[in-house]
């Protein structure tokens, strides 16, 4: 499967006419075509670019509302419950991120859930957010049910990532995002291509047994949560993509469990759906809300120092920190651009096409 | 291991009275008892009853300071850290749970993390300390470092647990507690009393294989994060760690990674501690501060009952909630007593006689 780099600018463009396309405002496409192409930088191939003809399906279904104007519903001096408006996702979730940010420099901490949304991109960039006001951010969102509780047969859960970014002095900081399985779906759709079997653990078929065929999901089966077994805590897997689907939908009155949009506009939508549109929760907590920013910082540097000089194990040349390996990606691809994989440049370049845009 | 059955009530008086020996307040002793016996209750035997001896032993060193008496050192309208002054966590950790909730009636949400405290008891109690005032909780600790970051060879964190409660109407509330690891310590001391190996994935061995040594962890290895390899998600269990670190003990002043004090008064204090004593981070968000609760609670438990009625897979009768094992593990030793087992009952015995008191 031939690849082709692609510079950072030449798709953040591309994707910002496509935007403003479907008719965002010139601001919200700069926005959407940021957050995107954050995950091709940073090597989160499934989030980004590759989904950009799959957000317009969702436009042209009229999924997604390009002039939404999001609106707090509900607050206090710490919370806010925001209504997307069916915006995109991609838009909706920084602003909501961005409320979270001033709640938390008045109030010390500030918490957002998000109804009627969609997709968000990755959640990492959003906890992101907040590292440059010397804030820890948080990011969750639910997403559609591909996932069984422990002892279950059934798609109860989405992916549910979690994002935490904790800002540091002198070392990189700290950058967790994780959807809260044992594998991403992205993974399985890259061992389909190739034919090839997943490691045990990652999936059940449609009577939940476990498998490692590629396409059990699409066969009705179910990624498995963190854990992949009840002997490996998949329990704990189950509980925390739990907690993710009851902070962003429950809290804010969006679409929970089985009932959260699918991604691709063809996959009907789920019956008696309770709430709307999918949820995302955000969380922002001032450093010096709990103590003097640069004393943490003089912590945290050693805690990142120590836990980068750990001793590896054999065959490993160093133990890495959550968020090295996507801020080495993003430092590469900047400068030798973003490859894509010649199936996603088709798709883009007919997407172009229906816009007159060239790729 | 023959077991013996004791009431709820004669163990609460017993540790109650133990507490009361090394000089609790009255009321101090009382809150340590109720904290330490809901581990025996929920199933959780690896905190309960069985580290009372462990506590007076950290007492005896002059880790524990009865007479204790907490101070907020820090605060704004949501957060506020608290020295435990060297309390007992048992006490501690509900005290700083309260000033959470006391937060959240005022702001929406409160936030507390807390340095200078001890172990305290199940992660769980203090999460659900919020339930009653319509509030999802949440609590986590840090402890002494017994778990290997992915690809390191060295124990860096401890295990480190996370707990959830949040409340519903009329069906049973959600409660996630778990370690952030694959298996918990206490499951492996279970192993090596019975001469049994353990699962594969559950610990490595000091050179940083993977072994199914029950002993691994006493001969210098170490326990591995949720997800045991990195094939299988490490990373993320490794990830979820850190942050319960970094918010219990770098939010608040208290030591972190591998400086973190030991439980076992015998095992040396790690040299150059950074912080003061072991730290906790706690959390409370009243439900009306993001929607009406009797809204939020009709979609819990709608969600509580989908999940709880999930077809369950072949072997399995049902598919349960966190939290349900040990509701229902409480509901039946409150009937027929708390079984402990003979070398428990033993130590007991012996640490009564230290202060006249009969079990």
């Amino acid at each position: 499967m031939a690849e082709t780099a692609f510079s950072y600018q030449i798709l953040h463009q591309f994707s910002k006419q496509i935007f403003s396309s479907i008719g965002c405002s010139d601001e919200d496409a700069t926005l959407a075509a940021d957050v995107l192409l954050s995950a091709d930088l940073r090597g989160v191939d499934s989030h980004g670019i590759a989904r950009l003809s799959g957000y317009v399906r969702l436009w042209e279904v009229k999924r997604i509302n390009p002039n939404h104007s999001i609106k707090i519903i509900h607050e206090t001096p710490s919370t806010a419950v925001v209504d997307g408006d069916s915006g995109l996702g991609l838009v909706v979730a920084p602003k909501a991120m961005q409320i979270a940010i001033e709640k938390a420099k008045a109030a010390g901490t500030g918490w957002v859930s998000v109804q009627n949304s969609n997709h968000f991109g990755i959640a990492g960039y959003h906890a992101m957010m907040a590292l440059q006001d010397d804030m820890i951010g948080i990011a969750m969102t639910n997403a559609s049910a591909l996932v069984a509780p422990t002892f279950s047969k059934e798609r109860l859960l989405g992916t549910n990532p979690i994002a935490v970014a904790i800002p540091a002095g002198s070392e990189a900081p700290f950058v967790g995002d994780m959807a809260t399985t044992t594998a991403a779906n992205g993974k399985l759709e890259i061992l389909q291509r190739k034919g090839l079997d997943t490691p045990a653990g990652w999936v059940q078929d449609q009577n939940g047994n476990p498998v490692t065929d590629a396409h059990a999901l699409k066969n009705g089966g179910a990624l498995l949560p963190l854990g992949s077994d009840v002997t490996h805590g998949s329990h704990k897997g189950y509980a925390l993509g739990s907690v993710v689907d009851i902070f962003s939908a429950i809290l804010s009155g969006a679409n929970y469990g089985p009932w959260v949009p699918p991604f691709p506009a063809y996959v009907p939508m789920p019956e008696n759906q309770p709430g709307k549109g999918i949820g995302h929760f955000f969380g922002a907590m001032r450093i010096d809300a709990f103590r003097k920013a640069e004393d943490f910082k003089k912590d945290m540097d050693q805690w990142l120092r120590r836990f980068r000089s750990s001793i590896p194990v054999q065959g490993q040349s160093r133990v890495m920190v959550p968020g090295d390996p996507e801020r080495e990606y993003e430092a590469e691809r900047r400068v030798s651009g973003i490859p894509l994989l010649r199936p996603v440049v088709k798709d883009l370049k007919e997407l172009g096409e229906k816009f007159g845009i060239n790729l």
